[in-house]
């Protein structure tokens, strides 16, 4: 029942107006002015201060595979593109250069988290891919990493995959979480791809199926070395943990006896009633894994109840971003090549305030006081200007402008790299633990009061008053155009 | 900074518990007893009554791929696997049954939506997979008939790639948007792979690119038969519209002009004062197509108001099932066999009384009053049971079982069929138009009450006597040994 053509590309994983756009500026001769896009989000996710950067793997790896694939010209030739449209796009090549953020970069709003400089038709090819891609990964890092906020030094793992959006969702989700601060996850797929942790044991259904609990811990344990019995198939405390324990008992040093595992019921009650009964059973050092639809605001209870978990499955809760399920991204052209040759920079404008977009080719800074390495914000400033080289900065909220400070002593890191330049790949690709590190290492960066789970200040995302002035400008020159050509 | 194994197969898209399990199986030899498991949820989502069965077609995909594959093995050796369970794994086939639902059937909470009958250790493989995909595509399916059904006769259109949760999201995600009643997609590949319609003209870039909106629209004009034209990059009412009816009089029959899209702003007010200025300018049939951020709730809303649209493109709240973002399907043994190869009846027995599950081998049937051609309730019997040849069917309350009905000249609908049998694809496998239209007809069983988008009445899964009584024996029997076995 599925279409009689191949699914051998994912050029076509866009919306179908990327390809009508190309056509009108194939065919009239536009299609290689430049063009420079930005990708943003306009708010962070979760009522987050801040989110964790994910995705440009994928990112990088559909450009590598950037080309129509003679199904995909079967296909557009089916819906009636002319054959020298097909023949142009059968031959395009992405010749483009991209700026990007690391991964497991603190991103902020409308910062660009990536800017694509191309000719105009092939940048508007790759709009719908790089969002799809960006927005999931960097929404389920960002989630990850407010639960890993709240787990501390505790254990993570990630057991999302039977609630993800299908399948892509659930391996590169899985991935993201681990750049936000997860250990592990119970994917095995993901563990193939990326080298990742995985881990789990057994599932109520091995308990039931030998009937016996007992029965079947033992079964477990005659087969694998590392042990974690799940305790809540028929009753946590009369049977589970029992159970456990007289198997762990039994086999002594035969096996690995990890811990246990509870999967449902009041997670701060049985942890403690269980903590209880392993210590005085003399397994003290076994862990008590919990899972159970958590998320950062139920673990934050369970600790304050004072809970007995070492290590936290989570799933649904993570992988579907369940609170806020979208993050809104978007991917808009800030500049673009004129009839002469000049760079023309462009405004979108919007009757929500926010919606307009800050026009010219920009660079992203992270404004460092060197006295505590601390940030006092991120800056936005127009391609040719050069912060780290001014004396004193000043910073002004990009809403209410004449709320302003002055910053000095500081310095300003650059935190878009190339990734690609025309077509080429030329960014190295740190494994994922590299990744991990260096999101950790960034949290450092940012004072307390941006990393809170609930309520956290928003942290600074200023433009240069250049940029300022410069989108101030374009607004009204399009105010004044709009007005007289009133029709 | 990928793994180092080809990403071949979906074979190892499973929680690694199940390949645990699956060793201790085989290594204790029961491997290949036979066992049953039926994946159901226990809640409809978003309060709806129903839900919209999606995602068989990509099981049965994955069934005819079974399989480990060359790379999966060696990544398991890596992970310190035994050759012989290896070589086990690396030639097993899947040679058992399934019994489904057929896409596009309404489904309800607590019965069963697909039954896997199949050897232990296989029936285990497949759980993570089978609830990855049933999952997703029947909560996206059952969002978009509930906005389908706010829609009515105007035409929906899924619009949420670049918001979807990665990749495989988006297109499965549109195609069971496709089955719960929505007309076309703006994903090509979606088009291309399941030759759904697409759809799609012209985003602001293009407005941007060209500076000025007439001359955009102009060129679109001259490159494009059908024009719909985006009317808010500048000024909707003052520019954006006016430009739209100067470029569809200019260019008369040269395009057919199809309308004008809305994309943010007060939808009701703009499209109000959009479809006079278009009646006013001849152009009565042009339609109004309208996004950002809709849902069921915002288009009731709409609708209250009196909007004037023809078209919605809905994205971000439909392909995240933005307001409740999983759908919780589990996958239960229910039945397997003894050493004796007698089938026995399984349960799991939890603190939470919902989470109890329903021992034995069960058919579901529709019972459909033969007066009224309307639904009377779904039942669930056991698998020798004929409710078809009953006079009358006793159908109780499953959690308030003093409730009960009686119900006389009625047609027992089985809703399963076999789509695998010992391995092999057995089933047709439908066009879409075809699943679409089933969806539909369904609908026409339902009582009104139960198709409500707010607070519908909840439609009664009962089980039967002779299954209930099974139940609570079977629970009995567990509760009275895990007192037993107290330790």
């Amino acid at each position: 029942m599925s279409g009689k053509y191949s699914d051998d590309s994912i050029m076509l994983h866009l919306d179908l107006y990327q390809i009508n756009m190309a056509e009108t500026y194939w065919r009239d001769g536009i299609h290689n002015r430049k063009a420079i896009f930005e990708l943003y989000f306009r708010k962070s996710p979760f009522g987050n201060a801040y989110a964790v950067y994910a995705g440009l793997e994928r990112v990088l790896q559909f450009i590598e595979s950037f080309g129509f694939s003679e199904s995909d010209i079967e296909y557009l030739r089916s819906e009636g593109y002319g054959e020298d449209y097909l023949t142009f796009l059968s031959e395009m090549k992405f010749t483009g250069s991209i700026r990007s953020m690391k991964e497991g970069e603190l991103v902020f709003p409308n910062e660009p988290l990536l800017r694509v400089e191309a000719p105009l038709a092939q940048a508007q090819l790759v709009e719908t891919q790089l969002l799809n891609i960006v927005n999931y990964q960097t929404l389920i890092a960002t989630k990850a990493s407010r639960i890993k906020q709240v787990i501390g030094d505790e254990v993570a793992m990630e057991f999302g995959t039977r609630r993800a959006h299908e399948m892509d969702a659930a391996v590169w989700g899985t991935r993201a979480a681990y750049i936000g601060g997860f250990s592990a996850t119970s994917n095995v797929r993901a563990g193939k791809m990326f080298d990742l942790p995985i881990a789990g044991t057994h599932a109520h259904a091995m308990v039931q199926a030998y009937r016996d609990e007992y029965t079947a811990f033992r079964k477990y344990a005659d087969t694998h070395k590392d042990c974690v019995f799940l305790v809540d198939t028929y009753d946590t405390l009369r049977s589970g943990v029992p159970n456990a324990i007289r198997v762990a008992k039994e086999y002594g040093d035969k096996i690995n006896f990890i811990g246990i595992r509870l999967d449902s019921g009041d997670l701060a009650y049985l942890s403690k009633k269980a903590r209880k009964m392993l210590d005085e059973a003399g397994f003290h050092d076994a862990k008590i894994v919990a899972s159970n639809d958590l998320d950062e605001y139920t673990i934050m209870n369970l600790k304050a109840q004072g809970a007995k978990i070492d290590v936290w499955g989570i799933g649904t809760k993570l992988i579907t971003a369940y609170d806020q399920a979208a993050l809104g991204g978007v991917y808009k052209l800030v500049s673009i090549e004129d009839e002469d040759g000049e760079m023309m920079d462009t405004i979108k404008i919007s009757a929500n305030p926010e919606k307009v977009t800050t026009p010219g080719k920009k660079r992203v800074y992270r404004i460092i006081n060197n006295e505590n390495q601390h940030s006092e914000g991120d800056y936005i400033a127009l391609e040719h200007e050069n912060p780290e080289a001014e004396e004193k900065l000043k910073m002004f909220h990009p809403v209410h402008t004449y709320i302003s400070k002055f910053v000095t002593n500081f310095t300003a890191k650059e935190l878009h790299e190339e990734v690609v330049i025309e077509g080429k790949i030329t960014c190295t690709r740190p494994k994922l633990p590299e990744v991990q590190a260096f999101a950790r290492d960034n949290m450092s960066l940012l004072w307390d009061e941006y990393k809170r789970t609930l309520n956290p200040e928003e942290y600074p995302v200023d433009l240069s008053q250049e940029c300022w002035d410069h989108k101030m400008r374009c607004f009204n020159e399009m105010k004044e155009k709009v007005k007289k050509n009133n029709l």
